[in-house]
């Protein structure tokens, strides 16, 4: 049994804004377009998942720094591709104080040209690689398009970008295989279904020799890309210098890769696991993993709080983030109406009979199956996270399969597209062949299709007939 | 015994730079002036210090929100003092791609301005109140002055703001007590000694009613105000709007506070307990509290190696952060000044004897004592924490007090200043008087001292002679 999802399913843009606001994730009336507020809910979550891919990124050897940010424009403006790939998203600082500035400032839109000066100095030898660091913190982009809240930013306050040095294009493409590793341990425990997609040439990533990128599938049929991986060989570091004496005692300019995820990862945690209720956390990632809320009966309501407040330190105990809703004036209904909707996983319900009995009603947010066990039994609620995070990922992973059309005609894929379908199809590789799909179905070509495609062998492109290289996905996007 | 701190004493600037950039603290290289990059471990450090702030703000019932870096001019400009206390000092973004904003964006110096008008549609009646929140990220002031890393910059990457809203006067006053709580539990916990000044007026924050501000002494004999803390009465309420239900059922103005701290504290941290061989960090902050050194001896260097990492483990069960420096090709001897230069506050080395009859030496950073344990007895490490955090902090504390001169005469105020000192002496309180002491001397009034002061009954003021009112500190300042 589940929650109905049908507002979810069918006015999804309309859920969507309204459970970031009704739940507590972000105020979206800051005076200024595409600008939101974090509100402390929001917050805790937010920071569960940045620890979450510092954790990994950790363990995969990755350093963390920080970087400012303002870049100079005589560093931003260096890479030609780069800057004509951003020089109509970023905001200019002109003036400090009442001096127009003699170099003017970008916010950083991303930050390749912040880090690859002190790359340069940093890098000297085929020893000091490879160098792999990344940071966590704000980007601005002046979105002309239509601004939306976790998806469509103007300042991007999560941005989580690494930037990696490599003495060889082999180590350089060994860790786009690990970026994309790390990546995928990432999204798996948010249970956070994806494709991942090589990007056509045309919509690569400004400076990069390629692009790979993650992508997920909203419940309206619109793609969202989560993550992006760039190798970018030697592009920026001929640009900046850097350059290292290989084994050979020889100079060379290093091999780089950057990759990249940001608010969007929250966006999707919200979107793919909500319903009607509201959200539905993945108790990894659940700021209360279990809320405790006393059925208060006649003269027992001394004795239930306490025993509520008992579990809660239990609880702490083994690992659990747990909460006592002990608020006076608040009716149960009420209090379960509002943890439904922050997507609380677990609820504990403690009320005389519960008392008595020495045991505990358990409410599972996803299902909301209610079970009553023993209350020295609490080590059961472990497993009962463990068939939620299950549930949630194998019901995301379901609707994600469901959204996906596999197609051998265009007609066919233009129709799958206007019924809000991602479309899997094969295709000759040749750009002027993609660029009239993308024109014909009205829909992106998101790029070859890395892992799970079929093979190609034998088969006809879906547009121009000719042999077939690749299965691509196409997909109108966030 | 400790290491020397002769260069420290007698040239602190040039040990401050140095030790910033040799420790791995900060990269000064980054090509805009006051801007810096945080290099990995001086990440960690920042790290740990951000979290326990954070620790102790909970505690105290703040809850932590993330508000946007730009801020419209429209509010910005809004309260008359508070722009002009700014307006020279911020920079403002006036494009965003090719385009020319219709409203300017200020890049925040602090963030009233973008707090108060969500404060205005949040805070409805006495029941949303005690309101309090806080954030940590950039603010940026255009610093026309000398800027130096960590203690004036550009972009302010570690700003710590709580704002407060309160329903009675009353209330907030006991808000300012408590921020004053917060802070010297902090500095205590990293052994920072301070005094507490109320800022003479015209040195208040621009908006306040009254500004409390920590300030510690550095071995330069200058003070570094390290934390404020304004009772903003309604001051900004009035401007943005913010009333709310008393329980009377009238509407009123909220009353407000607001306190920060930003990278300051690290540069104390840095600051005060270093000597000429580098840092000395307090163990709580410390991003590596035992470096573990292997003394390798022959045949017996994989065992040596092996008890090392157990050694590790048994420290991590214990809650210690440890790390082995298994290098291959850096000598125990070069090893040492690596991790003395970074300040671990405890060392482990094992040798071939320490291997045979199952100890440890264990060397202290703070006094270089070493000493042999019995390597079951790891526990004892907890206690030279202790040790190590009580020494720092009296060392701290002594200094702190040495820098100190009483004077009730005011050209012995300006001979002491001279030499170095931070005076204190009694004031009449009046502002010209004030003024006039501080131009005499040529050194800023820091205020009335809040704490610690001794009694002004029967003095006469160090200037003017008239009947003193308070205890002042005057200083020269960073």
């Amino acid at each position: 049994m589940h929650a109905k999802r049908e507002k979810w399913a069918n006015n999804f843009s309309e859920w969507f804004n309204e459970v970031i606001e009704t739940a507590g994730i972000l105020d979206v009336r800051y005076p200024v377009k595409g600008l939101y507020v974090w509100l402390p809910y929001g917050f805790k979550i937010r920071r569960l998942v940045t620890e979450l891919i510092r954790e990994i990124l950790y363990r995969y050897d990755h350093e963390e720094v920080l970087f400012p940010i303002l870049i100079p424009e005589t560093e931003f403006a260096k890479e030609a591709q780069h800057i004509k790939g951003f020089e109509d998203q970023v905001y200019w600082v002109t003036h400090g104080g009442l001096d127009e500035l003699n170099v003017k400032l970008v916010l950083r839109p991303t930050s390749e040209t912040a880090f690859y000066p002190m790359f340069a100095l940093w890098i000297r030898s085929h020893a000091d690689m490879p160098l792999k660091i990344f940071q966590i913190g704000s980007v601005f982009r002046y979105e002309t398009k239509h601004t939306r809240p976790l998806i469509r930013l103007r300042e991007i306050t999560t941005f989580k970008e690494a930037h990696t040095a490599h003495a060889s294009y082999e180590d350089a493409e060994r860790q786009v295989k690990e970026a994309i590793a790390i990546y995928k341990e990432f999204f798996d425990r948010l249970a956070i279904p994806y494709s991942i997609c090589r990007r056509p040439d045309w919509d690569k990533f400004p400076g990069a020799e390629y692009t790979v990128a993650f992508d997920t599938i909203f419940p309206d049929g619109r793609t969202l890309q989560i993550a992006t991986v760039h190798n970018l060989a030697q592009n920026f570091s001929k640009t900046f210098e850097i350059t290292f004496e290989n084994i050979k005692g020889e100079q060379e300019y290093a091999y780089q890769t950057c990759y990249g995820i940001s608010d969007r990862v929250i966006a999707s945690l919200i979107a793919l696991h909500g319903d009607d209720r509201g959200l539905i956390l993945v108790p990894e990632v659940s700021p209360i993993q279990v809320v405790i809320v006393p059925i208060w009966y006649k003269d027992k309501k001394e004795e239930i709080t306490e025993r509520c407040f008992e579990i809660k330190e239990k609880l702490e105990k083994i690992g659990i983030r747990a909460h006592v809703d002990d608020r006076e004036k608040i009716r149960p209904g009420a209090k379960f109406y509002e943890w439904e909707l922050k997507g609380i996983p677990v609820r504990i319900e403690i009320g005389p009979k519960d008392f008595e009995e020495n045991t505990i009603t358990v409410c599972r947010r996803d299902t909301l199956e209610k079970i009553r066990i023993n209350a020295d039994e609490l080590e059961k609620i472990k497993d009962i996270f463990a068939e939620i995070y299950k549930n949630l990922k194998n019901r995301a992973h379901e609707e994600f399969n469901k959204r996906i059309s596999f197609v051998d005609d265009i007609e066919e894929a233009k129709k799958c597209i206007k019924e809000k379908k991602v479309v899997r199809a094969f295709w000759c590789g040749e750009e002027e062949c993609g660029k009239e799909i993308e024109d014909k179905v009205e829909a992106s070509l998101l790029g070859i299709l890395l892992e799970g495609s079929r093979s190609a062998e034998g088969m006809k492109c879906v547009n121009c007939k000719k042999e077939a290289k690749y299965e691509i996905q196409i997909a109108r996007t966030y």
